[in-house]
């Protein structure tokens, strides 16, 4: 049955933070947590009564440091990272194909959909589809820094995001609009980036926006590849 | 099984908006839908392929205007409202102990808890309760107008809320700290203006608060009287 997660949002960079939880069991896991928002998120687990066993990042982020790292230290939770993205300090380094198994016989599913950089990750749970930066409600992220490939994007959407089931719940890594969820089915009818477009169409369209280079990129990756934690911790 | 909700926000005066689905139907009921994000609400609906049968409100807002007209005119689903609120134009005028039905086998339980409005009602569906502005997260709503009444809300929490199983997951009318779900066990154990509080204490507190009158209140009540729709109309 599709449960939905517990959808928190950092304002500052529009991230989006989630809590997975099911039946049976009181153990989590919390995917792309922000790390000013580290006290919020534990006071949420506190609240309900829930046991943090993993944190998840869906890739090492460019607008935003992670809380991995603290919450990873308060809690006693290990921290799971897509292999590729050289976020050495964490236990668990993910390959396409693996599965986290937490609670009473919850699964996630690890995709490696890489495009939005070249490690990024997107995770599958129970009818939804946590596609960080990849797949954005009517958008994508951009694919112009750490190893992004708009060709990469292209065969991670249409080949293996778009051929979920359709009614798989989207849970973005961002939104700047005040949305929360959409769906795979309408993502790959409607799409404004990515539906119905050719390889080469998507690919000029991505190299003709021209958008700034992050503010924090300098400070974010390395710190990200760190779990958030300072240098030398 | 707790399901959550989709929960959607309005960050211009803090609301809260809640989509309930289940299972087995397409059917959903949306609660306390906010006027300017009529759009967004309805394009979730359509990406998730559902179908709205309800709009319910907690009680006739001060503070936003209400969708809920506008949804209904859209939709076809039926506005169901708190009996006590004047909401003329609605179909269900609710009374504490109904059930309203929905999808297979969907059931949504009305719970009248005056105090911060005197027609406030909460609204329980499989392991959540909607507090609209009765309970906050560690905190709860205003009693200075509407025919609000400290007494009534300290009753409303006491009795009847905090009486609900304690893993209830408590989704509130408002957040102003990003915060998003809490249980009736932690708000019972640690809401900073009701736990372990005697009714004098409370009534005494309230009654100090001082607050500002809401700016939007002289045109909102009327408008939300009306289902946020034009007078006349
Ligand atoms: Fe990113
Ligand atoms: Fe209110």
């Amino acid at each position: 049955m599709n449960l939905n997660p517990i959808q928190l949002f950092d304002t500052e960079s529009s991230t989006f933070t989630y809590i997975l939880t099911g039946p049976g069991s009181n153990q989590a896991v919390i995917i792309d947590p922000v790390d000013h928002h580290w006290e919020r998120d534990l006071r949420h687990l506190e609240r309900l009564g829930l046991q943090l066993v993993y944190v998840l990042e869906t890739h090492a982020h460019a607008d935003h440091v992670t809380s991995a790292g603290k919450l990873r230290e308060l809690t006693g939770a290990q921290a799971a990272v897509p292999s590729g993205c050289g976020i050495a300090p964490a236990e668990l380094q993910l390959n396409d194909g693996d599965v986290i198994r937490f609670g009473d016989g919850e699964e996630i599913k690890v995709l490696h959909t890489p495009g939005h950089t070249a490690g990024s990750m997107s995770y599958i749970w129970r009818g939804n589809a946590f596609t960080g930066d990849t797949l954005l409600i009517d958008g994508c992220g951009r694919t112009d820094f750490q190893s992004g490939s708009s060709d990469a994007l292209y065969d991670s959407v249409s080949a293996k995001l778009f051929s979920l089931p359709q009614e798989t719940r989207m849970w973005p890594g961002h939104d700047y609009k005040g949305q929360a969820v959409s769906t795979i089915g309408w993502e790959k009818r409607h799409n404004v980036r990515l539906a119905n477009r050719s390889r080469e169409d998507f690919c000029k369209l991505m190299s003709e926006l021209n958008l700034p280079k992050p503010k924090l990129i300098d400070v974010a990756v390395p710190a990200n590849q760190n779990l958030g934690l300072p240098h030398g911790a």
